[in-house]
């Protein structure tokens, strides 16, 4: 049976993974039928938010811990994962793809990925296993992979777009309720809140993706 | 339009709302087009526990800032809800409904409900408007509103439903994919995580539990 790896950043759309996004894609797993691995790096955070307010407060707190309450504490460190582990993965957004997994929301061009990101979508792209971005977690991607030109989207925002072309991604506009495909990289893109309106709506974007993803490792 | 309420209890299975339970309830719901007015009250949680360690830590978290985690920041005070702005409330599971909305989990047969909790869910019960509880959430229920002889379910744990029938309910077996209705008193059950085992079959019953919910209001 084939095992996806989902891979955190934390625990809620201002400063960790989304978590609509993250259970959306464990229920599509699940509804396939496919096992999956939740991981995440065992690092602080770049900031806490107060989701309430809106405001960054004076805490820190453990991007590994933290994704542990989306995976009910079955979840590994990444830095104990490596392609062999998993036959995918898939990265949901929130800012903490763009702010612990990288530093997109602060560094733009100059952006850098973690290095165990890195490591684990390097690994992935060279032993042709799916990956697999949702919102803004295609720019890590584009970082990560950048030299390979992968076609992706984040949406229709234009501006996020232009960064992820200076990485060397070719970005595609993209409705909520579709995927882009990069088949020659074996990637797949969905823009989810990255359009919204609502659940109802990045639900078919994301069960597309899974099915997508499932449906190259099977 | 309905607007129903989603009443929530932190952010995280084991200090708070069940997060997998909370985003199903408020997929259906969106899925059936009806809006939600997500709630939680503005008290210190109980505890907070590492959920990758599964220990509780000298760290204090506020209930409404943390679930407003799970509700993107859209969320109002509990405090100043009333029954006359929601058409019926659902209560998602997660030990934060038995440390947080109540102290189920540490008092048992002296267990009390969180004032506000307790206000607004006689004031629903009173102008009948219906109630969902899911999982461990319905031991809330049978304590605000044990007088009244509620019929519900917490899945098939006899210890824990006798601790419920001696709140004065009548507690109902049932399986994971199903939802006990108390026509009488208005209230809807579903076991999901009392039961498990996954996403996919929660999922069964959460939906039937909203449709429900969404029917009787309508």
């Amino acid at each position: 049976m084939a095992k996806i790896g989902i891979l955190l950043a934390g625990c809620g759309v201002n400063d960790g993974s989304e978590i609509h996004e993250a259970v959306l894609t464990m229920l599509a797993l699940d509804c396939l039928g496919v096992e999956r691995l939740c991981l995440a790096p065992n690092i602080e955070q770049r900031d806490v938010v107060n989701h309430f307010s809106g405001e960054a407060v004076s805490e820190s707190r453990n991007v590994l811990v933290e994704s542990a309450r989306i995976a009910r504490g079955e979840i590994s460190d990444l830095a104990a994962v490596s392609a062999s582990d998993i036959d995918a993965v898939i990265m949901p957004g929130g800012f903490g793809a763009a702010k612990n997994l990288s530093d997109f929301a602060l560094a733009g061009e100059q952006t850098e990925v973690h290095p165990d990101v890195l490591r684990l979508l390097q690994e992935m792209h060279k032993v042709k296993k799916p990956i697999g971005a949702i919102c803004i977690a295609p720019a890590v991607l584009a970082r990560a992979l950048g030299a390979f030109k992968p076609e992706l989207t984040i949406g229709n925002d234009l501006a996020t777009a232009k960064l992820l072309e200076s990485f060397g991604a070719r970005h595609l506009d993209c409705p909520v309720d579709d995927i882009v495909v990069d088949q020659r990289n074996r990637l797949v893109t969905t823009p989810a809140y990255m359009l919204g309106p609502g659940l109802r709506e990045i639900a078919v974007g994301i069960d597309k993706l899974v099915g997508k993803i499932v449906s190259m490792v099977a």
